[in-house]
């Protein structure tokens, strides 16, 4: 879609009110949003869909808690330090641009000059293409080398410097407690881990999930829906042993076609174009790390197709080493193109043992599962004892502290200890800042053989991860169409398990013996009706109900009194047929609660009459 | 409910994780919770259940909204003044308390001491009645007349100081945007006002709702789930003509009986029973105000039946006057019993003009609606004319805007002018800081009578406002049962479109044969089946999905390999029946898709054999 499309697509969704800026009578927030009712509607459809998916399907721990989130939580997970962008400042205007996004928007407009040296044109091109993973010092060079001011005024900006993008609060009277308002859904999930592997029955692998809004304080948003400062996101975090990471139903899925775009073809001169590719073949030739990765990516895309997204503008892009998280062991995004271009609406990680980690770290906890072994297995390895009554008589009351700080001493540094030991017949260590010596006959250290009965490990997380927000986004920018005959006249395509409303009902004039006929047939059924009992010609009810993307239409006029039969129409089409009352109410049904698709529109209607329409 | 039986309740919803302290890992923060698996799909039925019985059947309209909230908005609906508790701190232990608690606390326990004075104790109770009225002032001052100090250290405090309970945050990298978290889902809906007006194709009475999560920096959180700082709300804001509050489905519901406690019973001297009433009698005889108000209230009395709440637990508690807000025309508390006392729940309030005044004012944009009549209306008022030529010859390129300002004066002011002008030949006024004067030649003020083709006035407000956390905990508190013959055996009695599971399935020991007849029977039918393949007993088995609160249970026994026969069980009664497979999904299948609970347990299995329980 050009971006004049773009502009009529954002117009219609916002005459219809599938949103709105917020605050708009207040001059507006840049970066926040409402759902008007059709928005709304269609949201809690993919969020229903999206349960049904996942939840319901993979029998998924669901778990719902806060967004205010306290500071060493998100501390923890490396939020406050890493979860930045850098930004610019005019000094003179005071406003704040996006470091990458400037740097980006700069060096493709010079690209179009076409006195550009050919070694520059190469080089902002190199810059252009990696940028995605740019340090802050990258960027602050890249400002410099470029010469890049600011794009309305030309006046010179401050240096880039990071900015974090949490929104951050205080919970509490005292204002002592710091809190951020969450990024993400996913760490709720983590610290709850030890919870659900209890009501799990201690079996792994298992998954959680997570639907709820999460923040990010945009620098200056712009790309309307798509930057949103407050956003729904889903999170799905699969806990399994790092050994063992198939998936008993990958199966099922492994003749899955998908778009795959892996590190290679990016690195490759050729055009970046995807390869489409069965993901069994591609978790068996090692494009796609593991099974349960692979499971995930494959029950995405048939997630995304049930949204009626366009297969052609989708493929899963894999993270460059240098986009990767450093304990990352594979990612690929989801991304759907728009007139924006490829937008990341999914992230499917295999994060290996990091967060689970980092949280056991901070507050000591293990988060770990333990597997009783079947056959217990023989572990060699370095063991201190300490001859107890030496000991206390030497340390007194610090002896118990000193023994603790040597037993927990790691496998390496009692190696060392061990040969300090052997060499100067006594060893020196470092506790609580003191050195403290200890003589050979108050500690051994030797190899030891123990059998261990229970392994115990740190599962490893895989996490795909909805920005459900910008999906339905896309799925409005895929969705919509203008007709064939008329530019004008626009209508979005929504599946009907998407559609906000599903079947509008209207009489074709204002006749006082409609509205009773009306009445009796939305009381028939319990589908979703809604009225249209506006004041105006059928053509703009039609044409209405079509940019609502609503796909069916009942229309009650004089033959409905005579024969009580009514017209059906179909959106996308615009073709008509006319039945009974009971008949017509028996194809929508069929059609609505039809998950495969069986029941077309042709096959539905083929026994009713087929209204000729101007 | 005693608080021994509160303290199995909850420890039943803890180890079955219906809900845990957030960040618990971390210590934990006051005042926020994490729904865990059980309690998670509990609130999604909540939830599901509210937007069938509102949204749904009275074809509201739906919005969803940032809860980032800028400070404009909140300082016109009056939060940012006077959405405030009054605190005491202690100055040595830096401790907080809420004061209005902490004098309840206080003279609680000295009411039970038996020496009291009889006239103190007059008095003491007389404040306990009327705390919820309490203003800054007088909270001041009850806390120095009892000397009330610090309930654990007994530490002299520091005078109560208002605090505003509103979490704060900047939108944007200067710093300079201030924000709040929404106190209330219900702003955005007022905000839009026009936009929902429009898609409604100009038409009133309408109702829009919102469902989501709300914030409140409570000062020191106890009550467990009941005071939470982050909480799940749902509001509807149905606007209506102030000249007219009837409501067209009134007659489905004026039979309904609630229970009212009016203001006149709470002043009265008797003990503040509630009156059971049909809404249709408390309307007529103006106990509730107007149609509209009594219409939500029978809805919402029909919603908690439908969750399973203790009908004798629930009243409508009527504000008394100085607790009601000062625009407010007539307000009605929805409180449940619990063993923390009545519990404010839901607030249903005639708000009338107050909302969509203020905002109008702050942004200068109208919110009104434009009412053709069908009779066009004299009225007759002052109007201003100008003499244009004159005015311009007179004030140049300032006339415009002088002309502006004089038109834009009220009626008041208009007939001060015109007294002024009749007086001394001239007028003058005040417009832009400057004092421009006016002589008689240049305007005139006469008394003139128009024809009025469109009414135009601002719609009032009537809010039904729910606290579905809350809800839901009083739900858990409603439903909790313990075994007549065992104490220790607990269970929920959620009502079945409630229940977080609806079947469990299991087998009776661990045959190699159970599984493959388990999962055929799972895939029979879409009914939200959960397996139970736990390593344990049957009792133990039944017990934890009793503590689930699971109405059904269906075991695979050996007869099962036989003759394809299951038992099933009810949870109530722990009764169980033996049929086919299929003749057991039929009868649950039937109990699930029942809306008026016409399929009771007895009339459902009455065909099927009776299984004789040990």
């Amino acid at each position: 879609m050009t971006s004049l499309g773009r502009d009529k697509l954002e117009s219609t969704l916002r005459k219809r009110f599938f949103y709105t800026p917020s605050f708009e009578i207040y001059g507006g927030v840049s970066g926040l949003f409402d759902l008007g009712p059709p928005g709304c509607q269609l949201q809690n459809n993919v969020v229903q869909l999206w349960r049904e998916h996942f939840i319901v399907e993979e029998d998924m721990l669901q778990i719902d808690g806060p967004m205010l989130t306290p500071y060493d939580v998100l501390d923890a997970s490396g939020h406050v330090d890493k979860f930045t962008d850098w930004m610019c400042r005019n000094p003179k205007t005071k406003d704040y641009y996006r470091a990458d996004h400037l740097i980006e928007q700069t060096l493709k407009k010079r690209l179009l000059d076409k006195d550009v040296d050919p070694l520059d044109h190469k080089r902002m091109e190199d810059a252009l293409a990696t940028i995605d993973g740019f340090t802050g010092s990258d960027l602050v060079r890249t400002m410099q080398e470029y010469r890049i001011n600011d794009p309305v005024t030309n006046d010179v900006l401050d240096a880039p410097t990071p900015f974090n993008l949490m929104f951050q609060t205080n919970i509490g009277a005292s204002g002592q407690s710091k809190a951020f308002l969450r990024p993400e859904t996913a760490q709720g999930q983590f610290l709850n881990f030890n919870k659900l592997l209890d009501i799990n029955q201690g079996k792994i692998p298992f998954a959680s999930a997570s639907i709820g809004k999460s923040f990010r304080n945009e620098i200056s948003p712009r790309s309307g829906l798509l930057r949103a400062r407050e956003f729904l996101m889903a999170e799905i975090e699969h806990f399994v042993d790092p050994l063992d990471k198939s998936h008993p139903k990958f199966d099922e899925v492994s003749d899955e076609e998908v778009p795959l775009l892996s590190r290679q073809l990016q690195e490759s001169d050729e055009p970046h174009l995807p390869v489409r590719m069965a993901i069994g073949e591609a978790v068996k030739t090692g494009k796609v790390e593991n099974e349960t990765l692979g499971y995930y990516m494959a029950r995405v895309h048939q997630f995304l197709l049930r949204l009626g997204v366009n297969k052609n503008k989708f493929r899963f892009r894999q993270h460059m080493k240098n986009e990767m998280a450093h304990y990352a062991t594979d990612c690929w995004d989801g991304e759907l193109l728009t007139s924006y271009g490829w937008i990341e609406c999914i992230g499917c990680a295999d994060r290996a043992v990091f967060d689970l980690t980092v949280h056991s770290k901070k507050t000591g906890k293990s988060l770990t599962v333990k597997q009783k072994l079947n056959t217990p297995k023989e572990r060699t390895k370095l063991v201190l004892e300490v001859n107890k009554k030496l000991f206390g008589r030497k340390f007194k009351q610090r002896a118990k502290l000193i023994e603790s700080a040597l037993l927990s001493l790691s496998q390496d540094k009692l190696y060392n200890k061990h040969e300090e030991l052997n060499k100067n017949g006594k060893l020196t260590f470092q506790t609580n800042g003191e050195t403290v010596e200890i003589d050979q006959n108050l500690v051994s250290i030797e190899m030891k053989t123990t059998l261990q009965h229970t392994r115990e490990y740190i599962p490893n997380v895989i996490e795909p991860s909805f920005g459900l927000g910008r999906i339905i986004y896309c799925i409005f920018d895929h969705c919509f169409r203008t007709r064939l005959d008329d530019d004008e006249r626009t209508y979005f395509s929504f599946p009907l398990s998407v559609a906000p409303i599903k079947v509008f009902i209207t009489t074709i004039s204002n006749n006082e013996k409609f509205p009773s006929v009306m009445s009796q047939i939305v009381r028939t059924k319990e589908i979703y009706f809604k009225v249209d009992d506006s004041n105006t010609s059928i053509g703009k009810k039609y044409a209405r109900n079509d940019e609502l993307g609503t796909p069916f239409g009942i229309t009650i006029d004089f033959q409905t009194l005579q024969d009580e039969t009514v017209t059906l129409r179909e959106r996308d089409s615009m073709r008509q047929v006319r039945g009974t009352v009971e008949e017509v109410i028996s194809v929508i049904d069929k059609m609505v609660h039809d998950p495969i698709n069986e029941f077309t529109w042709n096959k539905s209607t083929a026994g009713l009459l087929q209204v000729a329409v101007p």
